[in-house]
């Protein structure tokens, strides 16, 4: 592979990176089976090289370079993805966002603001923030995901009951596709002109183009924001007065109900022992925010909810960021990890009860809990976490699959969908075909052979496996 | 062609018609230029035949058989559409999907509804109302159109502005593909399972697949819902007032601004000469649409808005499904139309004034005049009416083709997006590319070519001119 190296550097120069620890750090994301490997000493092979371009040009040579020379090439922005999107081999180069950062314009009276693809969220919401603005997307991961990543995953954050999800504050992308072309959609607020073009890159993980630039739509900073705390009978009892709250039409943009397991886990001082604590903020002009509040009291106490110290909310402010650490649990022989799924309301307890029990017959298991995080008129996403500490530490991946395999299959057995917001990567890719249907699948792989038909790009992620033709 | 109308009828039997009236009904679209065609008895060879499916297995039959065939096959909903998405040539076979019709299911619980394709928009939403619920999504052609038109042109309706337009209210689709394989997608509420799949068929005229399902979820019937009205000293200053109000997160389902000349036009009683016109109607919980009201009265009066009698919504909603009749205008040597485009709020004021003024250098033009009437975070939507009377009767396509090029290239030029709502169809195709980019523009027909590698589904409508490749 030297030769192919020294032709990479040929062609682009400086932006090609072969130090060991470079390669290192940009193998793989935050997927805890790649945490595993490096804990066992079986991370495999390094990439070949890591490429890191400084511009949209940069980047489209960089992709005409690796076709020309035959180079799988994947993708990575902050690494915080734990689906195993990046899982780069010996064969691969492995292209850095990072470089790509900043600002590159903010238009105050449109409420648009473009960054570059490898700019931190946290940096680009900070950015606007100074201006009065919010791009309205939060997740767990704001500090350790960049914007184009954001757009790759499709990803939500924790204010996408209100705010809408990443396809709902985007306004136009750059993205430099497989033969090197720029593509630059167009900055307008809605069109009716084919299909939105768009919407191929959002969740495409790499394996369409490479996303360069976003341009998002952008709220202005609320006036007012009030939390809201209160608890139910059950889980379940939880999601029918979410679900009744939603009816009429109120949006607050967060809304979080924990089971009980986690609402005794996460909030003892709010909530008695067997009951579901649910956390809701309230944001936008403060006469709004006022009526929301006190109209959505009424509706949970209807449904059995009893109010409880909105301090609750303010605790899962001041936390919300902290992501677990894979690694220190893995040290002590435990996997955890967390898995998102989405259904309509009638599925959702079903749903629930089919998922918790059957990770409950895994042997070693120490939790299997959920919360729902994102509220929708027809239906919630649950967010479900489990830890197992196997008897034999070797046996980790195996049980991890298996407490995988029995999460997705119970959820599509009752009718839900495999991934609300993490994506797919390559630890849902033997599912995914079962979510698209055969057909859906089938459809997915043509408009992969259009775009990418020498499969230059992420190869092993996110497509199921090909299928015998019909 | 007796020979592919005799063998299409071995395999489809009674779903194929071949009489004169039935093929004459729907050869086309209600576009201005087949009308004119019409009347001047130039409509040219009608259709080989039309199909009329019952099932979604049906229009599979009717793909594989047009496909085994080599038949062109042309879908028509409702034939509403005003752009030229359906004009079938001699070799064409239409397909109506008006026999797919009526309610599928309708789950309550999570409030969701599936229709077939061709049900007429006014029958899904009055069936859906006497369960409480509402679409969200209604059009001017609402009586006129069908649910499937719906998502292949993707329309937006009069109450867009706070419930969204088709792709927001869609949750699941079911398509018959070029290949007649049916693709379902996920019932939902949302995923981050590959690119949206639904995304394809948004928009895309008939030139992709053909809409046989359509699920949407709906919202509740609101408890509440006020009228609202202003006028301003001009329509910037109206379109800086409607920025204004949606800035801090007020969204009003309809919104709707009359320049001046269309404000006297229409709402004679209700403004003073020289303003425009500004509609609002709040919907939701009575105490949330109260706080609304107050808010935005207090907003657009900081804009030198001017309250006047909210009996002038009363008056658009009791008139609101008028669709001109272009005929009657024909018919005394007048031709009528009009052209929705969008941009992001700095560019409207200079869009608005290039338009109107290219339009007045069209000799026998008699208005020119616009109203915006869905409204965004970062922009809002155009709407264009123009009315010309040519000296001489004949040269009405070539001053229409002029009005066209007009508005369309004064739009490009002020950083704006051709098409907000009507679709693409023949009259904007020329300036597709222009849209899209020549990247965006070779990406669609990327698509094209590995959804419908036959070029079966509407040859001539919505694609560009193919260019040379790069």
């Amino acid at each position: 592979m030297s030769e192919a190296l020294s032709e990479l550097r040929q062609e682009l120069g400086a932006m090609v990176r072969d130090d060991q620890a470079t390669r290192a750090a940009h193998r793989a994301d935050a997927w805890v089976m790649a945490e595993w490997a490096a804990l066992e000493g079986r991370s495999g092979p390094l990439p070949l090289a890591v490429l890191e371009p400084r511009s949209s040009e940069d980047v489209a040579r960089a992709m005409r370079a690796c076709r020309a020379l035959g180079l799988p090439l994947v993708t990575r922005g902050g690494g915080s993805g734990v689906c195993g999107a990046v899982q780069a081999g010996a064969d691969h180069v492995v292209l850095s966002t990072r470089g790509l950062a900043g600002l590159v314009r903010l238009e105050a009276e449109d409420a648009l603001a473009v960054f570059r693809a490898g700019t931190m969220g946290i940096d680009a919401e900070e950015r606007v923030r100074q201006d009065g603005f919010t791009i309205g997307h939060w997740p767990q991961s704001v500090a350790l995901s960049t914007v184009g990543g954001w757009v790759a995953t499709r990803a939500a954050g924790q204010f996408s009951t209100g705010y809408g999800s990443i396809e709902d504050v985007l306004l136009a992308l750059e993205v430099v596709l497989p033969d090197g072309a720029i593509l630059r959609t167009r900055e307008t607020p809605r069109a009716a002109a084919g299909p939105d073009l768009r919407q191929l890159f959002l969740g495409s993980e790499g394996t369409l183009g490479i996303v360069t630039e976003v341009s998002f739509s952008l709220r202005a900073l609320p006036e007012a924001s009030r939390g809201q705390a209160l608890h139910f009978a059950s889980f379940e009892a939880g999601l029918g007065a979410l679900r009744r709250l939603l009816r009429p039409g109120w949006r607050p943009p967060v809304v979080r109900l924990y089971d009980p397991r986690e609402s005794r886990r996460g909030f003892r001082d709010f909530v008695p022992r067997d009951r579901a604590l649910l956390l809701l903020l309230h944001e936008g002009p403060a006469a709004a925010v006022d009526v929301e509040l006190a109209a959505v009291e009424a509706l949970c106490r209807e449904s059995g909810g009893v109010p409880t110290d909105p301090a609750a909310v303010s605790q899962w402010l001041a936390h919300r960021n902290q992501v677990p650490s894979f690694r220190s649990f893995l040290e002590q022989g435990v996997v955890v990890d967390t898995i998102e799924v989405a259904a309509t309301w009638s599925r959702l307890p079903v749903l629930y009860d089919d998922v918790v029990r059957s990770l409950g017959e895994v042997p070693g298991l120490l939790a299997a809990t959920a919360h729902a995080s994102h509220a929708y008129r027809s239906g919630a996403n649950l967010y479900f976490s489990f830890a197992v500490k196997p008897a034999d530490p070797s046996s980790i991946p195996a049980v991890y699959a298996e407490c995988w395999r029995r999460t997705m299959e119970a959820t599509l057995a009752a009718g839900g969908g495999i991934a609300h917001h993490h994506g797919i990567g390559r630890v849902r890719r033997g599912w995914l075909a079962q979510e698209l249907g055969a057909v859906g699948a089938a459809l997915l792989w043509k408009l992969k052979d259009a775009v990418d038909p020498d499969g230059l790009l992420n190869p092993g992620n996110l497509l199921p496996p090909r299928a015998a033709e019909p």
